[in-house]
């Protein structure tokens, strides 16, 4: 089934309200996280039109139908390809953050790591999730997925920490389910999503068997609390808001206080060793992912400051049209990423084809790298105006109205009333709230810069590198390449 | 005299409500410029201290007096070093921009360049302008400067704009004086400043003529508009506000409507040839004065990574104790540079002993260059916390106060209060819309990277690298380094 | 025909010598460019040996035999990939520059241009190529491409320099063929290439008419004469020689003095729409080269830092192993670059598959801008020993060869032979005039980052960022991204 | 007493043969290793020159005479400045190392601590070390210091390698003296130095008691072998040989082999409490004067890369002008840091005046960090030539002569000559055995970047910066800011 974003809506609506703004407990219809629901919006409408048909959407052989496709599981390159395209023409409409890829990035982990253990403990979950991920598809629902934990102190793992809660954890197991507890954060969407997965931040040794928990289920179980922080507060009336402006984001603190979970949504309880793996599967899947749409990020910040450079008539100048092509550069490096990734991903047991994570983290870590230095091109070709314009009202009413109209025309091929949207444009993107939280989740989003390179440390092949060394060096006398040797690479190139 | 935060309150009140913020005029009491005016009482307290007599204070030559130091002129390279540290003193208590400084570099720029035009033309602006200063220094008058013009189209020079009011400019000439009409934008503390200093922001042609004005008044003087912006709003009564929360900034657009200036306040008026020359004096006066700001700014970041360190656990990890030294090597830069720029000044003709153009402006460049670097550094360190925490009014009251605060804890050794007081000071620096304004005049104020390179191309002796390079390549048999020969450097070192 | 080294050497052996060195003629015997000749050898070995058979040879569909892969036009991605794939691996074994590579993307870029001077010329320059290509894949031709001219004065076009030689140009136009003049520069391997293609190096207009010329000759052809400048002069007896110190390169300025290019040989011949076109053809070919050659460099200076380390016993700390992941990410992101160009690249109207050119671009220029760094990191790893070691000599003979020994070992898990040819190496890779080679050749081989700068200015879409900053600025109401619409990209995915 | 160069090199010729150059012992008239006798040549000359007097001299307090700065203990900030100058001066003519600057480093060194350790400990090394400083002024002895030990496995102290000479060590305690074995490495100039001394290059612990030794004795002691590289090999009798061919240095390992050391030179033997203290007091003395030559090879590199855009008429350019700037900012910042760091110094009790650390640390470092990318900024003005040129030799004989002269010409102000030096130089500079010593010289020479953060950790009064946010934050009510409140810093201002 492919939702319209009113049944989404309607969805909304009828959940238990859950969510707490500012002390207060609100419903999921509280304008204040609008928004973000509008960038979900954003993601049922591109299923629902035609032009977008089988980028959008995708044939499930699962339940043998049209699906929605991030509630799908990529079973070759192009699927892998073709997600990240989708985020990245998604994210672009979006100004940014697309959201529903982490529900995308969760059922993939969960469905590579469950055939796993399954394999190695004899358990079923696998086919308890493919049970869930038909209902998944069949009813179109808006997922996300709660990975990081609070953590407490950083120095001690779960199961060492002063209080236990700092990480999610089984606190009882039943016949019929298990019960949870523990605190989530920075999870962003939750505060709109119907299900949510929830999976292990870290590896995990035997002492924290109560740590290494999976499972789904909806975010106004009871129990559960959701403390939301919308990023941007708005005027949400305002008939003049931009696009950018009227979309947006909230990230939340998801307290579980002693959450029942039904037997047919748990998917790891107690198999410790898969933590890591768990982990891994989720964040490398996201890193992927974010080869889609910081390139969107960068497009909009490139438009942004040609639009800039525009309106201060600097357009023609060298030094300008310099570094434009660094964003061309950051979004082409970081796009190719992701389709290497994708050609030299891997088959996993499950049927699901996953990316390459040695090319998903270098993608994921130079975006991570080069955010704040985007922000730091718009703003050397923009100037101070972004954070000294007067307020938009000065532009509305009262005795300078006239005067700040011919003052804000510096290009006369722009009217003032056009003059005005790139300024109001610049400042909404490189000088808002939301800007600090696209430079910050643009470091910190799906791991930062550290967690690619510790993922580098383990995931790339330096022993080839210091062998051909050896060999050029004198010291072997023959290079053993046999990795590089056979036609298809070992990296698994594997075209459709 | 040295006049209390009290007798500045009372003088502001007194002023002609000439300020408007969203379409609506308001007098100097506003709440919501409170914050800056908060930055300027800082500075009257420091100079009513004891303990900073000498620093914050200064003998006057001219009057015979203990002035405030931000209305000294400069007399030798110590004087410059002492107006240094005054503003990276100042600056470490304001959290970052002391705007003070303004003034002084505006008193700065009017009393050497007056001098070099007197001589040049026979005019006597000179004499008046020290007659001014008598007055500035008496009263101790909160001064400012306003450079920037609304500039239009910056392929155009003043002259050649469709609209003649993007650079201020003479529209009358009288006995008794001159009108002035036109628009400065992006200045900073014009709205709680007693006078303003505008001065040339551009080399100017004799076209241009009518746009070389300088000038001293009040910014409540008739016919003068200021539409300003507070940077950063926020609820004025809030008890717990720290230090950080309770200061700011605005920046104001300022509409000059056919203003007359008596001729005691006119310090050039139509001497273009002397255009260039008074727009860099202020430049590079307040270049030198960045080599004090920034280096508080780079110290207040480091305290504020040193303190997420702390809270999140990681202060002994290696990478942490790395990324800490580079806003030490940061602020030690740029603040040697200001050193080195007062050590090597000139004395002018004035009298005012000037710093060097080259180390003031390499130093500015510095900080400009670095500013979103070390943002990205509080980010790496930080993590995402800054933009997903719960609002303040979460920690306060409803349902989820008490797990919240057991929540924030992730160092034993911090209270919940003392975590949470790190995490929204970490917010407010490095996530607000203050925090936009910090990076963005980290880069543009005092002139961009971009004016900085520009005037190194003028001002460094390339000649001699390229000479150095002819003999060392055998092209020119001798050096000539008379530059470097005589004991003391041409730069002028001149100790005191 | 897939031929021997032994071949190919017999044929150098017959060619006339004009070859210069020093002021003296030599033949190509010499033993100051065996190094180079080594080079071409391992190609011819890697062909011969079955192990590689499909990917060091490829069967072409022109003469319906196996040819050597370098002889190929690719007619799809995937042999895009496969050429990129086998220039890293033979760039592994020697020891960087693979230098074939560029005849490779001289018949390329005439292949393809040929075809479309033809369309819009009515001329048979295709057909008389295909003819040449024939006869090169048949015999297995060691080739090499000769594009940038000495240029002269940077700032006059061809026809307006004083000294017209400065670009090659035709001085002759007669029935049986044309006669041409002028200099080549920095033309890697021609001294011991078996062909050479020459081609234009930039735009041209109208009245540079005679220097739009494009040939493939003989490098002993009658009047050519090359002075050559081998890298890196080493004693060639030395037995003990590591395979590093055995491959070489050379470079050439090549003198045409009036040399006859007999008709069937010209393809290009006053068709100056067609310069900048035939340039960008090789050069955007080459750049796709670079990202297969490129990420070897690295791989190479991941393994000298990390036997740097393991000699020094630092292999395990961790700034160590941080800076490793940075040899990860420059060859990662290089090499997936090269695979997306090659995925989204274009079918030309001659069937040869062109690799994208923005994704060949941005992959080449951040080579281009690392090289210089990961020599840093070499360095910052190794530390000051591979300039200031003993020199091998004094390891062999002499009273302190004992001692010398024991200085030597700083982990005892390796022998002093083993440490000394771990420090050799570092000192040859990094340190020598081999590796000033390397890092130079690292900018401006195939065009440098300034040129990629202005070829991305060129070929990216700019506008689409515009439009959608103008989208979600509200100054436009629809985003027309019809260009990221249809299923398959405009960039021209096309999977085999 | 000041000596000609030509007192010197009859010293030189005096001394007992303990050099070895590839497995040969040779005396110090040995050719290869005139290069950096001619950088002590230039010292000399300078001292000689009454235009430097009092720069290259200064008045001993110790012996009452005019000695060469090189030779004279610092008292005062001003001394530290002149230090900086001439080291500047120098550094410039030589065309970077100017080298004798060890020497004043080591003394320095060894006055402090001695002075220091006699304080703690009841020694007379004092009074030892002032006679033989008596001695070295009087003779204006050409010293040099070494410091840098093999070091063996990093991992260990000196006191745990399994080869005890990995560091200089004691080996037998005498009435008269001690004996010393062990190697140092990596030791500049002192091939043809007539004193070195040796000092520790690390902390010590109890163990390593034999370990903590400085001294300083002649170069050819008995028992001292020096086994030297020069590092770049050349045709001595060039006699069109540029200035910069004609200058350079050697690095030798040296072999202590029972070496004895008459007790009047023991200066350390025991005390490891003060190892560390030893060993940093030379390494910061040594960054302070690394803030005095680096900018010199700054600007040797920006007059090189405008001779070279010169010479491709691109001069003009505006990022060949931007690029310039870079050359400046380098040089100019560590020059700067270098004056802060006089200014700050520090009194000790031997009257030396030593340079702030801070300010050296950063100084130095930025140099460290900066030193490729300076080389890449010619590499990309200059482009490909100065690794593809012919040799000299094609110049001047063969049948190509004509035509190259032609060829190197790009810019018509420039003779066939003068372009032929500009690209030598260039090719010297950038792309020789010498640019690789300069590039690793300037990462490692002094303490690699690495060693300036550690330092930098140590010294930088971070604790300052915590509570300046603490306060900012509102966790503590007062900032306590004395360091910062006295009118002369803590930091030591203490202008003459």
């Amino acid at each position: 089934m492919l939702r319209t974003k009113e049944q989404y809506h309607e969805k909304l609506s009828a959940m238990r309200p859950n969510i707490y703004i500012g002390g207060e407990k609100v419903g999921r219809e509280d304008p204040r996280i609008r928004p973000g629901v509008r960038v979900y919006d954003l993601v049922f409408d591109l299923a629902q039109n035609p032009e977008w048909k089988g980028l959008a959407t995708a044939h499930s052989p699962l339940i043998n139908e049209e699906v929605n496709r991030f509630s799908l599981l990529p079973s070759n390159p192009y699927e892998l390809m073709q997600k990240q395209k989708l985020i990245h023409l998604a994210a672009r409409r979006a100004g940014g953050c697309i959201q529903r890829c982490m529900g995308q990035d969760g059922i993939t982990a969960l469905a590579v790591c469950t055939k796993e253990i399954d394999a190695a403990k004899g358990t079923d979950y696998h086919t308890r999730f493919l049970e869930f991920l038909r209902h998944y598809q069949k009813n179109d629902v808006a997922g996300c997925c709660a990975q990081t934990d609070s953590k407490g102190d950083r120095l001690k793992r779960p199961s060492q920490q002063d209080n236990p809660d700092h990480y999610v954890h089984v606190v009882e197991r039943r016949n019929d389910g298990i019960v949870v507890r523990g605190y989530k954060m920075s999870i962003t969407t939750v505060a709109y999503a119907e299900e949510m997965a929830v999976v292990p931040t870290r590896a995990l040794t035997e002492e924290d068997r109560d740590y290494a928990v999976a499972f789904v289920i909806p975010p106004d179980t009871e129990g559960v609390r959701i403390i939301t922080r919308p990023v941007w507060l708005r005027d949400n009336n305002d008939q003049d808001a931009s696009p950018f402006c009227r979309l947006g984001v909230s990230d939340s603190v998801i307290i579980f206080d002693d959450v029942f979970v039904p037997k047919e949504r748990v998917f790891m309880c107690g198999e410790w060793e898969f933590g890591r793996r768990m982990a891994l599967l989720f964040a490398n899947s996201h890193r992927h992912s974010y080869c889609g749409c910081k390139p969107a990020v960068s497009d909009i910040l490139c438009g942004a400051t040609m639009l800039a450079a525009e309106a201060n008539n600097i357009a023609k100048a060298s030094h300008v049209k310099e570094k434009l092509t660094e964003f061309a550069s950051a979004a082409a490096l970081a796009y190719s990423a992701g389709i290497a990734a994708a050609l030299y991903g891997t088959l996993t047991a499950s049927g699901v084809f996953f990316p390459n994570e040695v090319y998903a983290n270098v993608g994921r870590r130079l975006t991570g790298e080069l955010i704040y230095h985007e922000y730091n091109i718009l703003t050397e070709i923009a100037g101070g105006i972004s954070v000294t314009m007067p307020f938009h009202d000065d532009f509305k009413r009262g005795e300078n109205v006239d005067e700040l109209k011919k003052f804000i025309v510096r290009n006369a091929k722009l009217t003032p009333e056009e003059s005005l949207k790139v300024w109001k444009f610049v400042e909404d993107l490189g000088a808002s709230s939301m800007s600090a939280w696209y430079k910050i989740a643009g470091v910190h989003g799906g791991g930062s810069p550290i967690m690619e390179t510790i993922s580098l440390g383990m995931d790339y092949d330096f022993e080839d590198k210091k062998n051909l060394a050896r060999y050029l060096a004198g010291i072997d006398e023959h290079l053993n390449d046999s990795k590089l040797r056979s036609a298809e690479p070992t990296m698994g190139l594997s075209l459709v």
